[in-house]
This record gives structure tokens, C-alpha cells and sequence, in this order.
């Protein structure tokens, strides 16, 4: 259900809040932007994320001023925005962009339980890497302690869906001016391998394909 | 000048304060993420921006909740980050991403004055597409008086930037498993021309690149 602060406002037509959307849009991207506030003034950090059933998982390190703060017990809000391409109308004013972004605000925890903090540790490889996991050396104790994990439920979240052509005025439909839509991709190229390494990248590596 | 909001804590070792390595982060992003803060809590929104000078011009619609609280002078961060790879360690402790973020701090104000808005607006669609502006329907007043713009000075900047192989601890380095950099990219695909439009896409369209 979206609360006072999820619905939205601008262009009420692109709101979605099933957790299929909200879910799919925060599977499929490769980063976040996490959100907080210290003295009164915000700031917007990327890192990563992954999501485990209905948890949202943002990964860090201890010495980091944003899970410093949100360790704390501040609120913070999560931002994934997937760029999918440009939008051209026959006028400047209609030009947009295609994307999908997802809203989540609440209050993190942050994980302490080993095991909870090793199974998000994976969820988040596997969230960028499916595969990585069991090929990589596995984290050590002080590896795990060394790792932040913040916890946030996904009760409070919200999806921003923009697809399709440009909408452009009636007058402006026969105007001599281009109008489509330059899609947009996020594409990997061959893998380069690391000094010493001998053997061919997995296939997860040399294959990669964001999921679609 | 990093001041104490800017200054990269964690992993120092990326930080950058440069005007020229900042202004080029920000300009080769086709989005930014606005914070900005609202009865003490953070909100996280995308939206699109563009650098003239020393002024970061944020665009927006006057109906959206961001611009509403920012015109009445709340302090607003506006991060962008480029992601370049996924980097992938021996330890799965050691994976990491290269990117290239800037964070950029401040009080902005409205943009009234209908010169520097249309200024502004022809910045922001020559930030995304260079070559658009001209071709295009231009704005006429109500589009204009229609239009939001926030002005941020960049006076309080800081950028980071990862690069580079992998950097596993000396003992992981005999271990059999591939490590590497998976290059990551933006990239277009053919563009799709809107019903009703019969020409070919103009050259920046058919031929689009993101600066590098």
C-alpha cells in the first residue's frame, strides 16, 4: 500500500507498488543510492544492495559516515533508478527519459548475527554476480566482522515506471522535427583478467548479461 | 577544498577534489540522484541535471515534492556515480566496482529569471544529447514558467573514483579462482522512430554516444 510519503506525485500514472515491480527494479540493478541525514542536511551515497524475500540488504564498510549514522537509528531511504533510454519529442519540453526507479524508506537495523551476515554477504555476490559465490575464498571471521550490513524492510516502497514513445503535443505532431526513443543499455565487454591470472573467466564472467 | 562534509573518509585513497575531475564525472552522467530532507526524514530522487560553470542546474517539475521543499531552501545533495566494472577478487571479501561518483553539497535557489532558465533548459538537453536543442520546438512561455530549476553552486564537491584489477591479500594470490575486471558501459542501441515520423534519426540520434 503506498503511505503519504510513496505515492507519487508527479505524474501519478508512472506509480506502481506491487512488490513484483518494486521487487524486479531493485533485483536488476547494480547499485544503489542510499540516502540520510546528519545535522539536519542529507547526503546520497551509492554502494550496493540485495534483496532477500521481503529485506532489503545495503552493503558498507564500519568506518563509512552513512551506516555510522544509520547504525544509529536514522532513517534513510534507498534510490535504484534504471535508465532504459532517451526520449525525444517534437518539442523540448516533452523530451524524457525511459526508466524504472524504486523508492524504499524506513528505518535499517544493522545485522549482527553471523549467520544473518554471512547470507546477506552472499545474497549480495550472488545479487551482482550469480555464481561468484561458490568459485570465490569464502569470507573469514574477521572478514565478516569487518563487513557492515544494514537490514531494511521493505513495508514502505514505491516504483516509477516511464516506458514507450514521446507523448508530444497535438500542435507539435506535424512539425519536420525526429521524435523516437534512443534505447539505452548497460553492456559488458570481454573480461580483463587480473596479473598472474592463467585460466579463462568463468562463464557467469564472460558471459555477463544484466538480468532483463 | 574539501571541507568536512566532502572529504572522503572511507577509502581515502579515492578521493579527488579537482574542479576538472569533478565537472567531468558530472558531465558525462545522464542522471544524478537529488537528496534532500523532509520532517528530518531523507528522500532519494532521480532526476536529470546539467554544469554551466560553476552553477549545477538540477530540472524538475514545480509539482514535485523535491522542488517544492528545496525552493524553500532546504540544503539538497546531488550525487552521480558512473559505474565502469564489476571487479572480481580471489577473496570473495576483496570484490568491488569500478566507478567514478561525485557528491556535491549546498543550499540551491530557484531559478526566476527567465533568461538564465531557458539558459538552463537548453544546458540540461544539450547535457543529455548535444545537437538537440536547436532542432527541437523551442519553449514558449507557459513551458517555461512550467518548468523548475534548482541552481547549485559547486563550491562544495568532492568526487571518488575506484579503478583498476583487483587487489587481493598476498596469500590469495595462488588460489585457483579467476579474478578480473568485467568493463561495464552504457550503450545504445538503434533508435525507434515515434508513429507519424517518416525522416531519419539525426546523426547525434542514430549515432549516439556518452562522452568517455
Amino acid at each position: 500500500m503506498p503511505t503519504q510519503h510513496t505515492t507519487v506525485k508527479r505524474h501519478p500514472e508512472r506509480g506502481a507498488y506491487d512488490r513484483a515491480t518494486i521487487d524486479s527494479i531493485l533485483d536488476e540493478a547494480l547499485l544503489c543510492h542510499l540516502g540520510f541525514v546528519t545535522d539536519g542536511r542529507p547526503f546520497v551515497i551509492p554502494t550496493i544492495h540485495a534483496r532477500d524475500g521481503d529485506t532489503l540488504y545495503v552493503h558498507g564498510s564500519p568506518g563509512s559516515r552513512m551506516l555510522r549514522t544509520a547504525k544509529e537509528g536514522v532513517d534513510i531511504c534507498v534510490t535504484v533508478t534504471l535508465l532504459d533510454g532517451l526520449v525525444l519529442a517534437r518539442s523540448v519540453y516533452n523530451h524524457s527519459m525511459n526508466y524504472r526507479s524504486a523508492v524504499v524508506l524506513g528505518r535499517a537495523r544493522e545485522v549482527t548475527d553471523r549467520d544473518e551476515k554471512l547470507r546477506a554477504m552472499q545474497r549480495v555476490v550472488e545479487h551482482v554476480l550469480p555464481g561468484r559465490w561458490d568459485d570465490a575464498r569464502q569470507p573469514n571471521d574477521g572478514e565478516i566482522k569487518g563487513t557492515t550490513i544494514l537490514a531494511l524492510p521493505l513495508d514502505e516502497a514505491s516504483a516509477k515506471i516511464r516506458s514507450g514513445p514521446p507523448t508530444d503535443d497535438d500542435a507539435d505532431l506535424e512539425l519536420p522535427v525526429w521524435a523516437g526513443v534512443i534505447p539505452l543499455k548497460i553492456e559488458p565487454s570481454d573480461p580483463i583478467p587480473a596479473a598472474g591470472v592463467g585460466s579463462s573467466p568463468p562463464a557467469y564472467a564472460a558471459r555477463y548479461r544484466r538480468l532483463t
